[in-house]
């Protein structure tokens, strides 16, 4: 059959980086490409014993339907957590679950875009936010930043440029894929700004808690005068990804509007996974569990960041994350980082060329690298090949 | 903040219907509003212990991030399932994993339809399909049914009124509201009429595997020459649906855009949910399990029907569903069973107002009944109680 898809399809395209990067599955390869948490970090036994006690307890309860605004002691559990950490004022019912903080911003994209809508996001930002968003129709402005955030005359020029925006979407703790951390002084003029000219803030913080060194910095939303930031979260990197489980929190008005997009998308998450999740949080105590995954990441960062030094070539820009999974690296403008994968691949090492980072393409000498899903000895081996393949 | 939504939130608006039945969640009101499994027939037990064998296998894998595709021996098994039981020839990856058949929905709009689109439907159809597709700007053409499934004449003739139109969508078996089963012609037929006008077909079948009496029929996809129809599962109604674990089946050409939709909507299903229902059904006899909850909902549905027919008016019209979850009764046309609703949760007893069932809503004297999620006691006195008030 001629299949007869919708506009939107015309973009969507398997990008060819995904189909080089499935060469990395090989186990001889070391991939710095995903962003992948340390599975031997994972507290597989408590999750168990959660899990069994969930089943025991409540069997009937966790495995039916429920409702689409999630389970209410987790919910209120998030709210807690954001406020202690993030200087919110959150209560439970302004929080709702969603399959990762990915759906969040799917959802964001299917409650605020209509075709042609623009959306201003810092340059270069998260990819899969750029393909979530982009299949509403929407126009990305990219925002120059530094290593303190948006740049603010710049952020203000766009905002000016397109009185219509809808969206400001943002990473501000160890941003994927530069690892930058947003100042305090930006973090309150964005939240200024936003209000002046009424335009909506997707704040999205999968990392904030990965923090290997330096002060938590409190959110944008606990600058928010007016109502219009919006937070995502999730417990992929604090707890593990496989359940799919993180949320989106916002004043109660748009958290019902959330509701009803999230009703037709897939009724629901999973019941028994928030419910274990919830039991974990319990019985365990999640901060001496991310104390851990905190002092392995730190290592691998810090042994990542020794190896560029060492073993790259002496004429690039690298960041310092204080925190997060990735460090970002600026070579020399010659260089395409697409063709340097190709030929890392022959040396059995991968990265993600920088080039995806930006909606509007524009800075093929950039590249990505994730130190958390990997021992120290690989990823010393690892950048030492690509600053060899560099030297060639 | 004055939020500006996107054009499609104008329609969707926090139902009354819905407003209304969050009364039903008192323990004295006898609800047949909802389309819930039987809590107490959920295999608890096993799937602990499938829960508990994946983690002390498999644990990093479990809760690890995996493909958008889903968990390959898991693919496999509904494709075997599907072929022994439908008649199709599908392999693992003609199937991709959904978060319950609703999202299988969901992803259908992203891909196929455009603003103003036509998606052709049984009238009624399944309520939360509607919301699905509406969420996309479609417009909706109701095709008349009766006890054989859609009206050939009046589809051919939608067709050639709406030779634009993207969707056809329908529920063969059981259907939602209901409970009617399309006869073996009428597949065949629809089989034959959307290839002939090139028009994809989504099969949503989530209740077919609770047939209760006479036999099962080939899916309308066994009768596909052109790759036209597309199918979607559910472990929901055969299992448990609080691990919100479907899918979607088509050509393997029509799945890969599947997947480039989902990615960017939510990455993936849950992995540690689908290695535990495959663990399940590798360790367990499923047909054991769908053999009792056929005999406990056959004898439901036989308790409903028997009360319908002692206790409500004998003016009405009511179907005698073959199977699945649902009765759907025609009361006389001076009606309105939104009136009626609320007259008898004043008697605790409460219903879904079938009007909602209609894209174009016009049927304001009909109601759907749920015989699954409640011992025969109630069901025949929530029944007698609607009976008292249409007598009044």
């Amino acid at each position: 059959m001629d299949y007869n898809y919708a506009r939107r399809m015309a973009d969507m395209k398997a990008s060819e980086i995904r189909e080089l990067l499935k060469l990395t599955e090989k186990p001889e390869v070391i991939s710095f490409a995903g962003g992948l948490p340390a599975p031997e970090l994972f507290p597989i036994e408590e999750i168990k014993k959660a899990n069994n006690h969930v089943l025991d307890h409540n069997g009937g309860q966790a495995l039916q339907y429920s409702t689409t605004e999630g389970y209410g002691p987790l919910r209120k559990w998030i709210a807690q957590r954001m406020n202690a950490q993030l200087g919110t004022s959150f209560d439970g019912d302004d929080i709702m679950m969603t399959n990762g903080s990915q759906q969040a911003l799917d959802l964001s994209g299917k409650l605020f875009l209509d075709e042609g809508d623009v959306v201003l996001c810092e340059s270069p930002t998260y990819l899969a936010a750029i393909s979530a968003f982009k299949a509403y129709g929407c126009r990305f402005v990219e925002v120059p930043t530094d290593e303190e955030g948006m740049m603010i005359p710049e952020l203000e020029h766009a905002l000016k440029a397109e009185p219509d925006a809808k969206l400001i979407y943002v990473i501000p703790n160890f941003q994927n894929p530069t690892g930058r951390t947003w100042s305090l002084n930006r973090r309150q003029k964005l939240a200024e700004l936003s209000a002046a000219y009424n335009v909506a803030v997707i704040e999205d913080n999968p990392y904030g808690e990965l923090r290997y060194e330096g002060s938590f910095l409190p959110s944008i939303k606990s600058f928010d005068r007016t109502g219009n930031i919006i937070c995502t979260g999730t417990f992929s990197k604090i707890l593990c990804p496989g359940y799919r489980i993180g949320w989106i929190a916002g004043e109660a008005e748009v958290i019902r509007k959330y509701v009803l997009v999230k009703q037709g998308v897939d009724l629901q998450c999973s019941t028994i996974a928030q419910m274990v999740i919830s039991a974990y949080l319990e019985q365990y105590d999640i901060d001496t569990h991310i104390r851990k995954i905190r002092e392995v990441y730190r290592k691998r960062r810090d042994v990542a960041l020794d190896a560029v030094n060492r073993f790259f070539p002496s004429d690039i820009k690298y960041t310092k994350p204080e925190g997060g999974l990735f460090l970002w690296i600026e070579l020399n403008d010659a260089v395409d980082t697409v063709a340097l994968l190709e030929k890392c691949l022959e040396y059995n090492v991968a990265f993600v060329p920088g080039n995806s980072f930006y909606p509007n393409r524009n800075k093929p000498n950039t590249l990505r690298i994730n130190f958390s899903n990997m021992p120290e000895d690989r990823i010393e081996e690892g950048i030492a090949r690509i600053g060899q393949v560099l030297d060639v």
